[in-house]
């Protein structure tokens, strides 16, 4: 007897990334309340369900939905507003002074719209997000059915979001009380860098981590001269101050990690931290290339992140896990590091692990949540096509993605329709913004 | 009196390209017999032409056909077909023993044929081209309606195409005096590298270039092994050994050039040669980060190729602009190099300059033919947009890419139709080569 399910996907290949490196040819994966219930060859999901919805992708690669492991959403409205200046210059000259002039609970909220239709439509169904006004993001996210890990950021100096490190602190709690038990949304701690925040706040960061159970979200060792600059002024490099604070540990989510040493390297595998690499913006800003590979060789967990679209200038994962195979090969002279496979990993299973999320999501395996994303082959530029992992690194972008799912639910259809806001909302919200900061 | 024109492009943004760095504010562009008569602002553009055809581009901005200086065409029909390898072992185990096997007259008008498609769908209206059969490549090229510069290439080892260096040149030059005369199509002589050539065979190129008057297409210190194995061979570095045959001069265009010193460069300079920079193919090889920034510090013509299908995947010249702007920046830690409006100008002017075409295309200027290419930034992802040229090169991909014109005839309209042939053929032709590697 057929069993009902609420939807069936038959897909030309399904790469699960778990187990590792396989590709399955003609398979179904069926879906019920939210979550995978099977994957098996497409003659035998006819006969064993009976589907509310059957969806055909003859000439598709299904995969997970993509983890954003870094990204500042509201930024999107900043989208290019400053290129071609190093990291210093960049945030002092160009988006602290125009963040200092625009944020608001708004413009978080409309900036965010933008960037979670942006990755949706590219693939991206979890954002591992750090910005202000975190009740706004988090509004963003409900109203756009979205994953969001949003970030308590903390800094010591005031922006227009507060006025000190207690001030975010309070907001930050306040805003993740109000959101508690969404299925969608969470929170972490996210103190912005070790430059910007003093030992004594980090440490009560590290306290209330533990006693909340949330992940550290945080920027590390971006350039030499922060590395420099903590050897200068505390005695040591930014990572072993951060263990002395105790800071780290398997909830800590470095981002970036452009400027590690073998110690630095220790120090993040001894903690069980997660590294958050965002090839693009190290290029873009000229930071240097994050030592993946040495990274990989030692277990430590390495997803990838858009950093916010004023310094890649794109929220496009598709880009991400190009980069990071491309980078990784040119700067070890070897072709063979970070193949296909485990770049794809880096942007689905491995982010989720970071996040603490991968029993629910980052792989298509029976009993997660159906967080999913087709991606068409079907148009000149993807043909021919003998391995549909190495298209999906290499050859395939974002404007292939076809459909993509949430939880069971779907979010994108074709690339046309980011359900629940129509696109000339989104574009009237990114115009508005234009105006205001060239004025 | 109004001038009868052909037609009108009014466009929200021109970047000509020439003058450098500029962009113009609704401008249109008026286009005469396949060559730019005005460039004008649209108002005056009303008053002074009576166009045939006027096409309003108002979120849009229009640039020079991209110009791609290194290509292997008919390789498309092998897009993927071996990834993560080295370049020798890449060449030795997957390349050249499915290229013996399977190169034909048909196999490369083919694949050229879906090569071309690809370019023009991504604002891409010149090839320089080096493969085998110059007459099938021609055939595509003319069928399709593409600018080509086809390179005649010579190996002393026998291929299914001919069998020593004798034949090569004998077939190719038969290819150029049956296509001589044609608008859209020239060849050069493509000594395949230095390493599979003999110097009496690169004397005798040298001298023919002269006397044909032709460019020379060459691959040049991709290698760190290819330049010590040639000075193992022959005492010195490939491109001191290239100046003692004469074969170097303004009309040489040296693929790759990834591992130059200080004297290499001194030779290109000297000898006023152009580099064919493929940062895609250089990563993805992991041959390593060719030295942009020196290079264009020594006033070197640097344009930008995508290589063969093969070793990239993807034909995309949106994407070696993007790439030789990131690897330039992060590989000298300067982010103020390779800014957007040089990379613009790399994938345009001086890819045009290095093929001896600037006269003719390469930039929007009144007098040269209309080889033009419109990018739609009207899509959620690229807005807002404060600066048209950074958009191009950290934004936008070819898929915004609206319409395209080579010599004022349209080629490509709204990313859909390439004339003259459908894409079901097209894929018919990739699918049928695919089987054919497959078994």
């Amino acid at each position: 007897m057929s069993q009902p399910v609420d939807l069936v996907i038959n897909a030309r290949w399904i790469i699960p990334v778990e187990p590792a490196g396989v590709t399955l040819n003609h398979h179904a994966v069926a879906v019920r309340s939210g979550r995978i219930v099977g994957i098996l060859p497409q003659n035998d999901a006819r006969t064993r369900y009976d589907a509310r919805r059957t969806i055909n992708l003859p000439d598709h690669v299904l995969i997970p939905g993509l983890v954003n492991l870094h990204a500042h959403c509201a930024m999107t409205l900043m989208r290019g507003i400053a290129d071609d200046l190093p990291l210093m210059r960049w945030l002092q000259e160009a988006i602290w002074p125009a963040e200092s002039r625009h944020v608001s609970s708004s413009f978080v909220r409309e900036g965010t719209l933008l960037a979670i239709a942006e990755m949706l439509r590219g693939g991206i169904t979890t954002c591992n997000e750090m910005y202000f006004h975190p009740d706004a993001a988090a509004e963003a996210f409900d109203l756009l059915g979205m994953r969001g890990i949003i970030g308590l950021t903390v800094l010591e100096f005031p922006t227009p979001y507060a006025s000190d490190a207690d001030d975010y602190l309070r907001k930050g709690l306040a805003a993740r009380d109000a959101w508690r038990d969404h299925p969608l949304i969470g929170f972490s701690l996210a103190p912005h860098a070790p430059y910007t925040v003093s030992d004594a706040n980090l440490a009560r960061i590290a306290s209330l981590a533990a006693e909340l159970d949330v992940r550290v979200h945080m920027h590390i060792h971006e350039t030499a001269q922060e590395v420099a600059d903590s050897v200068a002024q505390h005695g040591v490099r930014p990572l072993a101050r951060l263990a002395g604070l105790n800071l780290l540990g398997d909830h800590f989510i470095g981002v970036h990690g452009v400027h590690l040493n073998e110690s630095d390297i220790e120090i993040l595998h001894r903690h069980g931290c997660s590294i958050a690499h965002c090839p693009t913006s190290n290029m873009k800003l000229a930071s240097g290339i994050a030592p993946v590979a040495p990274l990989l060789a030692s277990d430590i967990r390495v997803g990838l992140g858009t950093d916010g679209a004023a310094s890649n200038n794109r929220l496009d994962l598709f880009q991400e896990m190009r980069h990071a195979s491309l980078l990784a090969k040119v700067s070890t002279l070897d072709a063979t590091v970070v193949p296909a496979h485990s770049a794809l990993r880096m942007a689905t299973l491995d982010g989720a692990k970071a996040l603490g999320l991968d029993a629910r999501i980052g792989s298509i395996e029976v009993g997660k949540e159906a967080d999913l994303c087709a991606v068409a082959f079907d148009s000149l530029e993807t043909r021919p096509c003998f391995d549909p992992a190495s298209h999906l690194v290499h050859v395939a972008g974002r404007e292939h993605v076809s459909h993509v799912w949430v939880a069971g639910e779907i979010r994108v259809d074709k690339g046309n329709a980011v359900l629940q806001l129509n696109d000339t909302e989104l574009l009237g919200f990114a115009g508005l913004w234009q105006t205001k900061f060239s004025n």
